[in-house]
């Protein structure tokens, strides 16, 4: 498999609008999106810097996956996101080498993207995603 | 204070050579340097993917900064580091505005970048690096 660039680093947070303040007036970024992804129990807020978006994750429901995260590890870098093509392929190809993945099959994510996640216990610690952005 | 991108996005991980195996073979990157920085009692393995580099971390010593994460949580992803132009400016101006500087003046760090860290309490739980390439 083949990814360009890393496309998101996705950071667990308590409160999304404090958080935004902090990435806008200390570190200089821009938030240019909101948004609520029902599936994943999240709203989100991205920042662009360079090739690579921050993501923000904001539990709506102390059981949902940022909700136990936090719970367990505190706010922090929740995962990191590869770009690739053909993420059916990927997934396939990962498997193939004795990847454990979440996601058999890409699920649509935050801006329309096609994503699917690899376990942590396959990937030295990582929550691993990949994206391909197919619009 | 302005950052241009993410320079690299730092793992810990137990074993570099196993965890280098998993980016070259599974993920299809190409580790082009292993360097030992003895000053945080680390190997780091570095991968260039776009604008940002992946640098996996193995302790040289249970006592060092390392160590002692992978200790308490684990491997995983250890911090993000900026990009950034005048570094002394942009840990003068985050203090001003708050922010506990683990570092309060630039020191060296792998690949002979001038390196700082701001501290997790102050930056919603993210290890912070700020890093410039003044050669």
């Amino acid at each position: 498999m083949k990814t360009s660039h890393i496309e998101h680093i996705g950071i667990a947070v308590k409160n999304l609008d404090e958080s935004i303040l902090y990435y806008e007036n200390v570190l200089g970024l821009k938030c240019y999106a909101v948004e609520e992804v029902k599936d994943q129990k999240v709203k989100t807020a991205f920042f662009q810097l360079g090739q690579t978006k921050i993501e923000l994750l904001e539990s709506t429901d102390p059981e949902g996956p940022i909700g136990k995260f936090i719970e367990k590890r505190g706010e922090g870098i929740h995962h990191i996101a590869f770009a690739v093509e053909d993420i059916e392929g990927c997934l396939q190809e990962v498997e193939g080498k004795g990847i454990r993945l979440i996601d058999q099959k890409p699920r649509r994510g935050a801006e329309g993207l096609d994503i699917a996640f690899l376990h942590p216990k396959s990937t030295y610690g990582v929550l691993t995603e990949f994206c391909e952005d197919k619009n």
